[in-house]
């Protein structure tokens, strides 16, 4: 299970290339004054990314955010917005980009930590879902726009999730146990993974962060979840032709 | 599993009779008009839900909609919108109703129905999918709200799923293959049933329906994933102490 979320992230560096080379000017300074004004520009970047973020955290959709608004809540005038993004689209898939980031960063980490190969099911589960809450409005951008976001947005975010399911079906090909499955099934069966930890996580979104109770029997729910689907795994068989 | 799916309504019945119970003065019929001015009532009241349904049929949310709009696009002036809702929360939350009570008359039909024994589970995922396909809009605010909603909306419809998800869990119990699970592992698993499901109908919803082939993939998909949970669910032990 840990060897399957450590590919969750890889295609996010393709992404964070992207979203880099976006502002190639960035990146080359010229001169004395530049790296201060990089920085001014970056900061007010972030600060139109925040101010969506923030104006998302409630009942409101991407859809329904208007340039002036996350212009205002970002202390920027209008013009400046346009300095940044071409328009409202553009600085949707920068979150889509930043959110995935978010997901690429948690499994480096992951992966870099000393786990035991016990219980690798209940660690992924409790490393994912502790970031989910640590990134919650990156999380809630996901999860809302998945279903109801503006096209552009939302078929950006599908993409993501197929991805990170080839991704993961790709890394169960090296399981012991997942002999039976064939290419197809492997993805079927990393579809179900990716769906538990998304609804997992919009649990999480929902419940109190104070109460202890609530997360402990989410993250339980998930893992058990996540056995179940395993045990099945290991009594698969493909079909020779599918 | 086709057991499983004759339970997913049930509680769709106590939503109808709330339902109807409250326009109690509309079934007791008083002198020879009353029954045209009820006629006339309910195509007015259905015309309100089907201009909220068309106009989330896109890129808006619930929460973005004005009673003047729907009011507008149902043909009636705002005034006429009170006779029939307090506001839009009161629109929401029969428009929950209408869609559960759509799952709960394709229960009944799945059920009337001459199944053979086998195959239960690609009969029932199809009998879903056909109706989410059917009923598209229904579905659409379901899946769209679930995440995004207004508070009171999405509450209302997390709180569907939940039962749905319990009477899945409590149907479960007469499966033999499934002795080995307690009621909390049984809610478990009815979870990860109902989530593969409203995956699959989120995916009906963003296919081209004259694309034979891709609706097939679905269905297969959907198929498959119930039957890897149900292969593990047939392996399972679940702790005597939980």
């Amino acid at each position: 299970m840990f060897r399957l979320l450590k590919t969750l992230g890889l295609q996010c560096a393709m992404r964070l290339k992207r979203s880099l080379s976006s502002e190639p000017s960035d990146s080359t300074p010229a001169s004395p004054g530049t790296g201060v004004r990089d920085e001014r520009k970056q900061r007010t970047r972030k600060a139109l990314l925040d101010a969506a973020l923030t104006l998302l955290d409630g009942e409101r959709s991407f859809s329904s955010l208007s340039l002036r608004e996350v212009a205002k809540v970002a202390g920027v005038v209008p013009a400046a917005f346009y300095r940044h993004f071409t328009g409202m689209d553009e600085l949707g898939m920068s979150l889509v980009d930043d959110s995935f980031r978010t997901l690429h960063e948690m499994m480096r980490v992951a992966r870099s930590a000393p786990l035991p190969p016990a219980n690798l099911i209940a660690r992924s589960v409790e490393t994912f879902l502790r970031y989910a809450q640590a990134h919650r409005l990156h999380f809630q951008f996901i999860a809302k726009e998945r279903v109801s976001g503006s096209s552009s947005v939302r078929l950006a975010i599908r993409k993501e999730l197929r991805l990170w399911t080839s991704e993961l079906a790709a890394d169960l090909v090296a399981f012991p146990k997942l002999k039976g499955f064939n290419g197809d099934d492997l993805r079927m069966m990393a579809g179900l993974v990716v769906n538990a930890m998304m609804s997992a996580t919009e649990l999480i979104l929902d419940a109190d962060l104070n109460d202890a109770a609530e997360l402990g029997r989410i993250h339980q729910l998930a893992q058990k979840q996540l056995m179940l689907i395993f045990l099945g795994a290991a009594q698969w068989k493909s079909k020779p032709v599918q």
